[in-house]
């Protein structure tokens, strides 16, 4: 088997599984920080496997424009490149390469873009993406694929799908297998159940080694994001991981496990690090906001991040205001700390057949909001 | 006692010592890495501390400003803001209001200012920048003087350095003596030698725990500066700490300890990290050059700062091209570890009484240059 799953537990919808890939094992369900260019911003890998971090994704797009993927492969492989020993899972490129909107030609087989750095002409099809990844060594590779835009029609949504699954089937032809390593096929289809129907049964046939559900995230809202996994997910096989791709809020991530789904990533911990913002057991607080200024207390008392074990909102709030890097740096860490403590509780309570209960607890909390201001 | 400073050993004029402080002892000659806002850029407190640091430096100006030295104090003093349960030295405030230019306003009792952060205005005299090193709860607090230009005429000179002598005196009143805590004088007179001997006539009958050298590293040059240090270095008292400020690159530091200093501070270890340089023992290398684009090896494989362990010159390359912050996260803690390693093999080579050979072996490798590229 290239990569295997082992589901450990379930309480009703949600699951709790194993990965094992080449380079270790992912206990599911699983949160993956984004490395988009061989780091995971503001953070030394080490930190980033203190949070509990199993894996990280890298993206296909950056990588193969700065440094090279010839040049990773060169190198070692990202794993060597970016000192990460453990699983990574890298993107097709897909998505980047169509947000390039003016810079890029979409034709049958592939895309032809503009590099945004320096202009240089690249093309990337399923074969090529497929290549990229496993020069990268990369232990998950995606589909490469369309992400269908939103808001969109039937129409088009039907014909985006569709050119995606024609890819999906390329890419696995193109895809070699190897004991560790898996490609994972991407569910399109918009909002629209039959075109997902359409796209699940497409894919199975197929044959993946973990399915995603793409195309969500894109700004239609929580509720017809859920919607989409209630008709979806049901679909997928049971044997297989599935990987929500682009999310989430945390509130969305603990929807989308009630609802099935093994594995996320999102930019948002790592970007709100940068952005002043922290995500906390009691909702998001953004540490800019001056009421911090005079707090000697920590973001959280009960997280055991160092960010929370050693330092108080308003020295947080200082480090903001200079501009100062270990602004980023230790909120960064909290975030991410703060994600894996959200996919550690969701596990045990899977295991202990306690999700519903939890799942309340962790809405009343964030409800309460951040503590009132001494 | 103040601050007790015990000499365990010389060889020549060089000194081996140690500076017990309220936060701990200090092995010297020590570098003090750059606290300026109450962060050494880039680093976790525990990062400096791992390097082998064992007191860092805060400027009183950034400080007083943002976020307030009053608000400091009000949060525990600066190591518990920061995090940094070391020893502190502070600095005056002087060099940085001096810098101002158009903004400030000096008189005979002190200083007028604007912020360059929001144009307010602020006072600073030899009385305030003691209250204000004691809000933040200095180890070492520094002598308000003014730090004499250059190149500066004879009389210019003359002036400049008595009324730091002037304010000198008025600090000494202002400080209050507790257990662990130390004032320092800071010596001026630019290159006149005969300036520099009443500096320190002046100096020395005050009477401070340390004694600073300041108004080199301003652009006068290598020689000028040890030229001065010849002069001044002898009459300064035997039994008391000897700093030189802002210095300095690796060959200025090992010149100055070998005419007997024990204690530097400087912005290039530190700002390098965050700019691509990368100080060696082999001398000073850019990371940005494309020759380490495809470079495998570290940046010295005798180096154990986790930059050289866990990563190559291509990697650090690529962070710095894609102007990732990990790019000045490791190569800050590189320089930091390099220049305390440079002050372990400093004081390990006093205690063996053999200076000379070390420093000899120093120089062949500073100028033997960097590897030969792949």
């Amino acid at each position: 088997m290239s990569l295997s799953f082992d589901l450990l537990a379930s309480n009703g919808a949600a699951r709790r599984g194993r990965i094992t890939a080449a380079h270790g094992t992912i206990e599911t369900p699983a949160f993956m920080p984004l490395g988009t260019a061989g780091t995971i911003k503001a953070m030394l890998p080490q930190s980033v496997a203190e949070t509990g971090a199993e894996i990280v994704l890298g993206n296909t797009f950056h990588l193969m424009l700065r440094p090279g993927a010839e040049r990773v492969a060169a190198l070692g492989g990202l794993h060597t490149f970016m000192n990460w020993r453990r699983p990574i899972l890298t993107d097709s490129g897909g998505f980047q390469v169509m947000s390039l909107k003016d810079l890029r030609k979409l034709d049958a087989d592939g895309v032809t873009f503009r590099s945004p750095f320096d202009g240089s002409e690249h093309r990337l099809t399923p074969e090529r993406s497929i290549e990229i990844q496993r020069l990268l060594d990369a232990d998950i590779t995606m589909s490469f694929d369309e992400c269908t835009s939103w808001p969109v029609e039937r129409a088009a949504a039907t014909a985006s799908m569709r050119l995606s699954m024609t890819w999906a089937a390329r890419g696995r032809r193109a895809f070699t297998e190897r004991p560790g390593y898996g490609l994972f096929g991407i569910v399109q289809g918009s909002v629209y159940p039959e075109l997902r129907a359409e796209s699940v049964q497409a894919l199975t046939r197929i044959g993946f080694d973990g399915y995603a559900v793409g195309g969500l995230a894109v700004g239609e809202g929580q509720a017809a994001m859920f919607g989409v996994l209630d008709v979806t997910v049901p679909m997928l096989p049971r044997e297989r991981p599935r990987y929500l791709m682009g999310v989430g809020r945390p509130a969305d991530i603990v929807g989308a496990v009630r609802r099935g789904i093994d594995m996320f990533d999102c930019v948002l911990p790592t970007r709100g690090g940068r952005t002043a913002q922290a995500f906390t057991r009691r909702g998001e607080l953004n540490l800019r906001n001056a009421r911090h200024r005079d707090d000697p207390r920590p973001i959280d008392e009960r997280c055991a991040c160092p960010a929370c074990r050693h330092h108080s909102r308003a020295y947080l709030h200082h480090l903001i205001r200079a501009e100062e890097i270990l602004a980023a740096m230790l909120l960064t860490w909290h975030n991410l700390h703060y994600y894996q403590d959200l996919m550690r509780g969701l596990r045990g309570a899977i295991e202990a057949g306690s999700l519903d209960h939890w799942i309340a607890t962790f809405e009343e909390e964030q409800s309460r909001g951040d503590i009132p201001p001494l």
